[in-house]
């Protein structure tokens, strides 16, 4: 079946019993390319027949489609002219492991964040309205993702500006991580609601005929509304000015086809409540949903890991370390915003319950907690995604570093995150942390140095604090006496002259190699270690500044804010300007895609080899 | 009575009528100082028993109050040790207008950004409870800031940690411009509900009573929880996991009191629903209270402004040069959030309500919503004050920079906004807009440059751009033949050598004195006008590198990222810094008070005669 499909065109031609054997064979083709080029699995299994019913009653592209979050489009990507390429997924220059406009015209928007989808699909319809369109959006969201902020905020203008479009709640009663609040309960509760009943008139009927009841039915005449909400689920959402519509089989094809179809004819928002089954139709993944909503490679038939390192993760090593200090520091508490394992927590989770706070997809909301926590006297630790961060600026700013608040921010997935690609990379931390008053942020080098620091940010810090370390397993090379941390200060790792390379965080495996290529030749280079992004080490730079002619700085952030604008900025408040060549090698001012970190430090000019004969080019030639 | 009232302790002894006194003679008092010294009028004047009520029932401050957004909080500051300051308001070393920790120890937390007081009271709940404490935490937020998302993540895990809290809603119908959404429509309809009523065991008695009911009494049973929302108001709060009691009348002092005292003893979340009237007790701010939501001094008898200034506000310029374009091009479409006429877009507003779009206090949202609008080819504009805008950075970046689209910003209250001090400072936005990729940066000289600088954005531009102009009148000279703008290039204003000062963006009357202090002592320094912050014109730097030794950056964002940074790396990267000596003038590192502008440019050092001073000293001595 899957064979005669390319386009949603091909879709419309098939039978019910046609779209479930398609269904199946999505499965198969997707587990069969997931399990070779890893993604997000999970996600992806549990959307098929939500993805085919949607294309099957809509006229895609003119109809739109927008994918919350994104990593659950692979089905869409397949059956919308992207099945020959989809081996290529998340490969350097391969598909996208996100919608993406400019790959495809059925991808409507990019995502990549979660919870902006009804923003998005509400701008849609106001621009639809506007040019006098008639094209459906429909807006396809998680029920993780309805905890964020965001989310609400459009749900609330949605319901206010009455326009016509499509909320689909896939509801997999379960985010990344086990979901969190009151409206999971809500949903939870209406998941055992029976059926939608168009009950108004009935209940109003039952009652006339009950004689003694007139002064009831008066009541029920004057709060009218009301009388829905005793046979209709959805309360909430009908209260911000949905249709709420659900909760529906989300693997029945036929049911999610008639519903849709149904609201599509509705006039003014509808939201269409879809239960589905989070790794549906892969027993493993079914079984354990987060462990296979993003995956590496693996073996279909065991469900087990391709390869496993042998080597610990960053997020491990920070994890570890934070249990170990709160087991005798009572005032350290863990913060998670629905990255519980991804940012190495489960541990302390586990070990620490009531110290550990995972308060869902609400970053925001992650941040301002946080701080009251730090007011109190407490020493909160927020584990968190740099990518994800992004979304708390405003808090750190105000509820944090105004009032000059000791929360620690481990932000994990710092640099290059690989093959999720430009929603994901955290190359703007240092850029949008350092402009902030009384931030200090600091960069380990290496596994030994992460450890070092979580202790120095907890036991030695008292006002905000972050820290950031990359995604994966540590192939820097864990010095066991890494020297303890003193505020603001760098360190030399090796000490030359001329040439000074100052490492800015895990770019250990590069600046080493830029060191040996330099060797090589002859020269006899400083490698400094920069610890600290802010303050910057003003002692440093001095002390190299008298031994060197050329400083570079390395890092795996964007040039424009980053460590080497730091660097450069303070060297010329220190007059060393005239004194100095110095250039910061960085991510450049563009949206870095998705591919392995190697090969995009390739792409980008920030291999060893590649800035060692930069560097050799600038000192031969004195710029 | 208020002279006998200094702390909450004197408050206690009063009785009812004595208490209605009070409030009296605090409206009075209130009056009598905002009337002089400017500041948040109508706010102050709708909590005045509500502030009386809360501490007369808790035993602040070990009982904490947590004041959302904080500019309501006057009553409180004159209640709690600060009456005989209160007349220091918002000036210069004076009382800040909002919550401050380390003003006194009755305010909880700093506040200044708004939704965020149900996170931070959450936080102090959790902490409390870890430490075993048993004090009462309360929030106070209004109907405006419960439409941002970040108080809705807050209100979602409030729901489900079930920690003893008060969430009190003050609900004056109007966030700072008309109040929008759902949820504002939600309450509308409670407020038109009768009071309270413990009705659920009522319904089931008369249900039971009538012959033939009973299955339908099953029906309850089974659906219990539902038949409440038949007579309860809201359900929305209810489902949310909090207790709902209103609403209540925030003008009586007696219903407050026993509310709040019942409230207190209550397990799990509360949320009480208070009506009060914005400006309550002085006529001219109950009939127009978004005019006197902040108002300069003013004349207490007519209401009337004590001076009004005859010269035109940048916001002014910016709202009427989008109305004018917006007439011939139907694509320019407008957006704000609740902030229609502080951005000067009330004409707009009225003049083409189908393309204004006010989505309440959701920046986030307005920030996505827009992108949509620019990829439907319209040219949406989110004007936003510089402060509220760092709510919407990841959605800036994710939304609009990622794909490349043409939203136009307008950064309104940027630089120093004088009274409101440092929640409010809009001194970062150079910093976090300049490291997004595919971001222009504009920052006009004057208000016919900004005039320029808005035709060019929305004609020559297309992708995403900023504008960034300060608060109130315009007096930089206002030049009538500015020059047109061409993308990413400067101009020299005045040809000269050796020194080089360059204006970035209103700072023109200060890079003005400094050139007349130059050229006094013999200098013929040269005056270029930036522009462009984001990208640096190149050009412009190797030219007057040619001209000049010395060059200088003036700007009122902070150093770290800002223009002058910018300049650096640039210089840098073009191999000019063995050729010129550079230093940037800006702010450093830290929050920046209240006070006005002038009084904080000459505190921070960026008045002209002390820039002037420096570069001499500096020229002098070669540095």
């Amino acid at each position: 079946m899957l064979d005669s499909v390319n386009l949603p065109k091909d879709i419309k031609k098939l039978n019910i019993s046609q779209l479930n054997r398609l269904a199946l064979e999505l499965r198969a083709f997707l587990l069969e390319n997931v399990s070779k080029t890893g993604g997000h699995l999970a996600s992806n299994l549990g959307v098929v027949e939500l993805t085919l019913a949607l294309h099957y009653c809509l006229n895609t592209p003119e109809d739109k489609i927008v994918w919350d979050v994104g990593h659950q489009a692979y089905i869409h990507k397949i059956i919308t002219g992207r099945k020959d390429e989809f081996s290529s997924l998340r490969q350097l220059d391969g598909l996208s492991g996100f919608p993406k406009p400019n790959e495809s015209e059925y991808d409507s928007f990019t995502a990549g964040h979660s919870s902006t989808s009804i923003s998005i699909a509400l701008g849609l319809a106001c621009a639809r309205d506007l040019a006098g369109g008639n094209e459906k959006i429909v807006a396809v969201i998680g029920d993780g993702s309805m905890t964020g902020g965001v989310a609400f905020e459009a749900l609330n203008n949605a319901g206010r500006y009455n326009r016509n479009l499509i909320v689909i709640l896939n509801d997999n009663q379960m985010a990344i991580s086990n979901n969190v609040g009151a409206i999971s309960r809500h949903l939870g509760e209406l998941r055992t609601e029976s059926r939608y009943i168009e009950a108004k008139d009935g209940v109003k009927k039952i009652l006339e005929r009950i004689p003694g009841s007139e002064p009831f039915v008066d009541s029920v005449k004057r709060t009218k509304k009301r009388i829905k909400y005793m046979f209709v689920p959805g309360v909430v959402f009908e209260e911000l000015g949905f249709r709420y519509i659900g909760p529906v089989d989300g693997h029945n094809i036929e049911e999610l086809i008639g519903t849709i179809n149904r609201a599509k004819n509705l006039d003014g928002p509808v939201l269409i409540h879809v239960r589905t089954i989070k790794g549906k139709g892969y027993k493993y993944a079914e079984k354990n949903p987060e462990d296979y909503h993003g995956v590496n490679p693996f073996d279909l038939k065991t469900g087990k890991a391709a390869k496993k390192s042998a080597l610990p993760s960053y997020s491990s090593v920070f994890g570890k370390t934070l249990e170990r200090l709160a087991e005798k520091d009572k005032k350290i508490v863990a913060v998670s915003a629905a990255m519980c394992k991804g940012t190495g927590l489960a541990g302390f989770a586990e070990k620490y319950p009531d110290r550990f706070f995972d308060v869902g997809i609400a970053e925001q909301h992650a941040v301002s907690f946080s701080a009251a926590f730090a007011k109190e006297g407490y020493k909160p630790v927020f584990a968190v995604y740099s990518t994800f961060l992004q979304r708390g600026y405003d808090e750190i700013m105000q509820d944090v570093c105004l009032q000059n608040l000791h929360v620690v921010f481990g932000v994990d997935r710092a640099g290059i995150v690989g093959s999720d690609g430009e929603t994901h990379q955290g190359i703007y931390d240092l850029s949008y942390l350092s402009h902030m008053p009384n931030m200090t942020v600091m960069v380990p080098k290496n596994g030994a140095e992460l450890e070092k620091m979580v202790e120095f940010a907890l036991n030695d810090m008292d006002s905000p604090t972050a820290i950031r370390y990359p995604r994966g397993e540590i192939t820097e090379k864990f010095a066991e006496n890494t020297a303890d941390i003193e505020y603001g200060r760098s360190e030399i790792l090796k000490d030359g002259e001329k040439i000074a390379i100052i490492n800015c965080g895990t770019v250990l495996n590069e600046t080493t190699a830029i060191c040996e290529g330099l060797e090589k030749e002859g020269y006899r280079p400083l490698l400094a270690n920069l610890r600290f992004v802010k303050p910057v080490d003003t002692g440093l730079l001095k002390e190299i500044s008298e031994k060197c002619d050329y400083i570079f700085t390395v890092e795996d952030n964007v040039l424009t804010g980053g460590a080497g604008s730091e660097v450069l900025n303070a060297l010329n408040d220190l007059g060393l300007m005239k004194k100095v060549i110095f250039h910061a090698f960085g991510f450049p001012d563009v949206f870095v895609e998705h591919g392995k970190r190697d090969e995009l430090f390739s792409r980008y000019g920030l291999d060893g080899d590649t800035i060692c004969n930069e560097i050799k080019k600038r000192v031969e030639n004195n710029v």
